[in-house]
């Protein structure tokens, strides 16, 4: 069994890779939550569905997010109440959008959560609708949020910052909230224990990844068992090919290269799979501590795609 | 002022016929909230949305409720979850159908009471939003809930009873769960007794306005200005215009005619206003303790309604 670590995009691009390599059925998803948000009563999970909509090839293959053959009815007919809200009221919030088809799926998950399931059995149920090979789990079952705390002062969450705001905005520090008494959610530990190799996703190594890691049991699995760890760079040229990761990185007082993410890696995944474009960095991800192993990581083509998931399972498996 | 206790599609109607004879602004409906209910963790309130999207002309004419120019994209995809969810869980429902931009109302409606705002604060913001001129009140601010009683047995919602069952299976007792610690919302007393007079509107004496009356402070306010309110009819011919108000009347042990209505209405209303076809019970309407008026109650015109809304206004004051 495969385990790997994922945020959104870059993850879900990655999961659908491997399928080509190896029995999708054999793959578990370790999603991050912290993303997760509640609107308009809602329970919302952009990661697991960005995930689950990749791998069912129902994403919207332009935007990278919700579905295919969307509508924005329910959004629209928002707006009026937008424009009469009062004031220190954030209802009828615009500026996340919902699709009409895309909705049915947090309908349906909030009212299993409202009947007591956990986040787990609902992945596992919406997984199941949607036909996903692959098993996806919540990195937790608790509810554990991402705050973002921009350069101009304030505290805002992790959709705000990302979609309100267009994460265009600096920031200085990001947090956990809850990670220090979430566990993980049931059957990952052990799944963590006993997978062939995990592979850490080319996702945003602070706010997709770095929720995943805040779970007390995280690290110290990944460090036992090192050798099998391997990372995919999700910084390609010094920069991320979607989103604010290499900001982040660089604003963090990290630095936007996949040596900056050989740092924040090596303590876990003995691997860093890089791109061609940053060979010349290969020795310094070695002085970072991680082996660095080149190949084409930007899954442009499924045959890329392919590649990355075949080399970076043998990267796991040689140590 | 005009007072008006309403239900859904009659009242929704008789307002606007009202707004023909007196100033909108000078008119308050007061809306039956015990058909509200919870669907994927969304409150829906369907007389206030009944009432205040016919007021907005923004019903959807065939149907009688919900929004014109709807579209059903959410519902249609909610079916993939009904499919799979867990026997015992009732998630995903697809019997109750909610439209794409009717989704916003509830939307904003769940927002904002999760901002500690109160179901009447709510209510005059989605008002305002369509430029309602009447003011429309909940009954309560505060959950009363209808439960049906089968004659198969088994207790069911309000909602299951009227939708899922299609109100199309008999029915041993209604009882309004919560009514007895629930009190009117701010400042309806004091509409209930200032009014000019009031109207009970053509609705289902049983479910419609039963609840409202179920509350403590109202049937001895009506019976102490008896002579002001006057009721109209849902009954017309001994059957309902629209939903099980003559089946329900029968099942319960009332009468499904002018005569049952008045029987029901005669402590809190002097006066019952009947449509021609039933003529010839007004001797039994008197009978009953209730002065009969009789004037065409089926609003199939403009002129019809404004005639009806005319009519009763004088019955209210003429005693």
């Amino acid at each position: 069994m495969i385990a790997v670590l994922c945020g959104g995009v870059g993850a879900a691009r990655f999961l659908g890779a491997l399928s080509h390599v190896v029995d999708p059925s054999d793959t578990v998803g370790i999603v991050n939550t912290a993303d997760d948000t509640v609107l308009h009563g809602l329970a919302i999970c952009p990661d697991l569905d960005t995930v689950t909509y990749t791998l069912a090839n129902a994403i919207d293959p332009d935007r990278g997010w919700g579905l295919s053959d969307e509508s924005w009815r329910a959004m629209e007919a928002l707006q009026r109440y937008a424009d009469v809200r009062p004031q220190r009221s954030v209802a009828a919030p615009t500026w996340f959008n919902l699709g009409d088809r895309d909705l049915a799926t947090h309908f349906y998950r909030t009212a299993r959560l409202g009947e007591g399931a956990t986040l787990s059995e609902v992945t596992a149920e919406i997984c199941a609708a949607w036909q996903v090979r692959q098993r996806l789990v919540p990195m937790s079952d608790q509810r554990v949020s991402t705050v973002v705390t921009l350069a101009d002062g304030g505290d805002v969450s992790f959709q705000e910052y990302f979609v309100k705001l267009h994460h265009g905005v600096p920031v200085t520090a990001v947090r956990f909230v809850g990670a220090s008494e979430a566990t993980l959610a049931p059957g990952v530990e052990g799944i963590l224990k006993s997978a062939e190799c995990i592979v850490i996703a080319p996702s945003n190594p602070i706010v997709s990844i770095g929720p995943i890691r805040a779970l007390a049991e995280v690290d110290p699995i990944l460090a036992a068992r090192r050798s099998s760890v391997v990372a995919i760079s999700p910084i390609i040229g010094g920069a991320a090919l979607k989103g604010p990761a290499d900001r982040m990185l660089n604003e963090l007082g990290h630095e936007s290269s996949v040596v900056g993410v050989a740092r924040l890696y090596s303590p876990v995944a003995a691997t860093l799979v890089i791109d061609p474009v940053d060979a010349h960095l290969a020795p310094a991800v070695e002085d970072a501590g991680m082996r660095a192993v080149i190949t084409p990581s930007v899954m442009s083509s499924p045959e890329i795609g392919a590649e990355l998931a075949r080399v970076s399972l043998l990267a796991a498996s040689v140590q």
